[in-house]
């Protein structure tokens, strides 16, 4: 006899991040629900990511949704812009870098809203970091916390008030270092996963935007060898 | 020599709550930049519809992003599942219809934002309705308000706190006979327009789902023929 597990949906972009989440979801014992955008991302190279960590950690659906936000335009990961190349200078502090996508972390969290009302999922697990992090406006505490106020008045629940749904951060306040730790405890495989925002076509990590810098920085915090 | 107009992105769905907001956006002089989503609705006339309104109003842009809703599912209106005929039955108070898409107004919503941000927009005018309307919980102001503090977290404006973005409901709280009259007061042209949530494979209303009983008591009560 199986034991009713409840369900959950988790955003999985296929880097380190998420795939950590992931395992966590699945470790509070989550039927998971992974969801992946294709939305005109350079690095498209993370798709296939997502797929072998889905099925590495064997998530019970992988649903991947295409959205062009070319269309939109406005970042350096979906328009003709230059990804910046740090190499070895400091990673930027006080400053919203080039690489931001307008509203995506919106965007996919609502989608992820409407897979959860239709799977009658109650939590929401999404990867994001507030401290080793890009300075990206959406991926702050405060704007998780009004996502989840929001999202509870848009969905029938916030009619039927039955019960709240969650956004689930676990990651939010851990540094990068920690992050692998965690995941690797969780027995995590980190070949299968990538973080390169401007990859080779060979898909090879670029070692030097910001996501491969942060990477870097976690594997070296962690203590183990650097995956790139 | 042209005067500096403000930009606004406004939800074109071609019905007609979203074709008078889009009039009310002009008449208030905004440079109107028209979103509209071809997202695996029965109904896909209301595209050509949207297209002919934007014509006719005479917009800057009008944006059709493709999103399939489908693969989510849940509702009447993405689904196999048959829209509800009520006929000369009342309409519904307090139920949540099977013809309501989960999380649909956060999704458009979202893009909107994304939009808005690359544009530099500073005002989303969405036809949504509180008074007229089929208990969809994302047509709701508390929803519509609590969108508005998410967003000003979500984006770079709300990091940088240069201004305010703003969501604008102008037909909020009309019924719909004085949405037609507003409308009519600014020249819209009703007959470009299209409700049925259910048409007949040349376009023609069903004249018996919600949309089309909405409508049709519209017209009613604006006191002009009804167009279906």
């Amino acid at each position: 006899m199986t034991a009713f597990k409840e369900k959950a949906v988790v955003l999985l972009s296929g880097g380190l991040d998420s795939t950590t989440v992931a395992a966590i979801a699945c470790s509070e014992g989550y039927d998971v629900f992974a969801l992946t955008f294709r939305y005109g991302q350079r690095h498209a190279v993370e798709l296939e990511a997502a797929k072998k960590v889905a099925d590495s950690l064997g998530l019970t659906e992988h649903l991947i949704m295409d959205l062009d936000l070319r269309k939109i335009g406005g970042s350096a990961l979906t328009d003709h812009i230059d990804v910046p190349k740090r190499g070895e200078e400091e990673l930027p502090t006080n400053e919203i870098p080039i690489t931001y996508v307008p509203a995506r972390n919106t965007i996919f969290l609502s989608y992820a809203l409407a897979w959860a009302e239709v799977l009658g999922a109650w939590n929401i697990f999404i990867g994001v970091n507030a401290v080793d992090y890009s300075g990206y406006p959406d991926c702050r505490p405060e704007f998780i916390k009004s996502f989840e106020e929001m999202a509870n008045l848009a969905t029938k629940a916030g009619v039927t008030l039955t019960r709240r749904l969650k956004i689930r951060t676990p990651i939010i306040y851990m540094g990068k270092g920690d992050i692998i730790k965690t995941g690797l405890k969780l027995g995590v495989d980190y070949t299968l996963t990538h973080s390169c925002y401007d990859p080779a076509p060979d898909g090879k990590a670029c070692g030097l935007c910001d996501s491969c810098l942060l990477r870097k920085k976690g594997f070296e915090e962690a203590g183990v060898q650097w995956i790139p």
